[in-house]
């Protein structure tokens, strides 16, 4: 139920608005290479989201002078349309549309991605560098790590509701994130801890704490017994990722006045009521993802142009 | 319910009896190396499977000469006592009881285990040398690729159980395994394939099948639309390791007459009853886990002693 627009206090954040600043600048930044980046999509299905996310894709990357091919695959041929893209010289960057198997066999997918073309950030050798807080992958710091694209989107999308402030932006904030997959939930927690803030992280099995190690520059997790009710009253910042109709949607009863909501389920996690609370709302991430993966492509090919191939250790030293 | 005597036509293969075999070969190579080996067990419970397993493994590595630690750890530690066994030069295996998380994060944790300390085999460095057929590290084939503990303990049940003939030792047999994870069923579902049989592989969303490449080395991986009645009916083997009590117990009407059946599951996947029909019954694998991971570990200390560490690249070339 939509709220009455007298008791509307948040504003909308249309993520697609913030990706077209982001789109200006990687225009600019596309205009100095000497060729134009190529990047491949795998796509193992013919219809529903994935299909639309990767005709998406097209467009957004069409929309910014990136040449872009989807390659379909079935579940069983998608790894070899994988190892085709990282043998070959001209593919810039690799994105694979999941769910493939929809099993943890699509964990081992993700790491079939070349690293130096994994414009999602997906790759545990990309995990590794975040939670070992590696932002460079030389010591001459020439050539920047790659951050997983949907945590990215979601930060910048932080950033663009105004909740930045000063050299640790998210200091002092508190953050509520219900989902801590390895692909999302946790890295962002970690980035955002990073970032200064302490935040609660939930999943099925309960809560996580992750906060700014007293050191610095670091973070660190704990164990914590705060539930959800406290975790919400708390949090300046809501994120949601819940994929499952059965998450009882975050109330505006539930959430600190003035808060920042987003969510980046295809599931609503959100009732509609937090739109009387709330200061800004982000109902979708999708658009930001998708800008923020060819913002990492622009990365990683400067980091090839620049440094050669990325090492695939597992581990950052 | 046990079947009357009369009405018993399996043999009941016992692991620990057909382990003590292994063990007698491990102690004799143990003696020829210059130091003791030394085992390191990371555990994140105090009670439980885990805990008993972890007791199991130090017995065991008691029984065949072989020093073994079990380091204490929560699960926000377990990644700290991990990196702190890789970086230390004693330490020339390492074992981790999982579940940890019991999450997606447990993959990650496998994962950061130096593929050249990961006596169980399940880093995806050894998945990909598997996937890929690769059985050599170098060239000159001195330096054997590792397999997961498990499956491979579940081969060697079948060896022991006289279903193995000839150069390709499952050629022509008919294989079921309930199981399709990353760590047990699919590269079990591949290692007998590559070994010659057709193996149809069922997980919770329905069955793949894997079979020898036509030209000899390789597998195949296949859609089939086979239900568990006929893949059970025409299978000479029956695998099972479904962890759960929900899953329909395989019962005799089921099987084949004269068929092995393996349960590597800690649940009962097997109705008693399987007993008055099949040729061989192995209740559980696990005496036998134990000792391919110590069997693992003597390889990877050769490897080590022979050619330096192992390239931690994700991708076999």
């Amino acid at each position: 139920m939509q709220p009455s627009p007298d008791a509307r206090t948040a504003s909308v954040l249309d993520p697609a608005a913030v990706a077209e600043m982001f789109r200006r600048e990687i225009r600019a930044e596309l205009a100095t290479l000497s060729e134009p980046l190529f990047l491949v999509g795998v796509l193992a299905a013919d219809h529903g989201p994935s299909f639309t996310y990767a005709e998406y894709t097209r467009k957004a990357c069409e929309d910014v002078g990136v040449r872009f091919e989807i390659r379909h695959a079935t579940r069983l041929t998608a790894e070899d349309a994988i190892r085709a893209a990282n043998a070959d010289p001209g593919v810039h960057g690799i994105m694979v549309y999941y769910p493939i198997f929809g099993t943890e066999q699509d964990a081992y997918l993700r790491d079939t991605v070349d690293p130096s073309k994994d414009i999602e950030g997906l790759h545990t050798f990309w995990a590794r560098c975040l939670y070992g807080n590696l932002r460079f992958l030389d010591a001459a710091k020439t050539r920047k790590a790659i951050l997983p694209c949907t945590p990215l989107a979601v930060l910048k999308l932080v950033e663009a509701a105004g909740f930045f402030a000063g050299e640790r932006p998210l200091e002092g904030r508190s953050v509520c994130i219900f989902n801590r997959s390895e692909v999302v939930g946790r890295p962002l927690a970690c980035m955002m801890a990073h970032d200064g803030a302490r935040v609660t992280s939930f999943d099925i099995d309960g809560p996580l704490l992750f906060a700014p190690s007293a050191s610095g520059e670091m973070h660190e997790v704990k164990e914590t017994t705060v539930d959800r009710a406290t975790a919400l009253r708390e949090a300046d910042i809501v994120v949601t990722g819940v994929p499952s109709r059965e998450f009882p949607h975050v109330r505006a009863a539930e959430i600190r006045e003035g808060a920042l909501c987003i969510n980046f389920s295809t599931f609503k996690n959100f009732s509609d009521d937090v739109l009387s609370k709330a200061k800004v709302f982000v109902p979708r991430v999708g658009p930001m993802t998708v800008t923020m993966a060819i913002r990492n492509s622009l990365r990683l090919y400067k980091n090839m142009h620049g440094g050669g191939k990325v090492e695939e250790t597992s581990a950052p030293a």
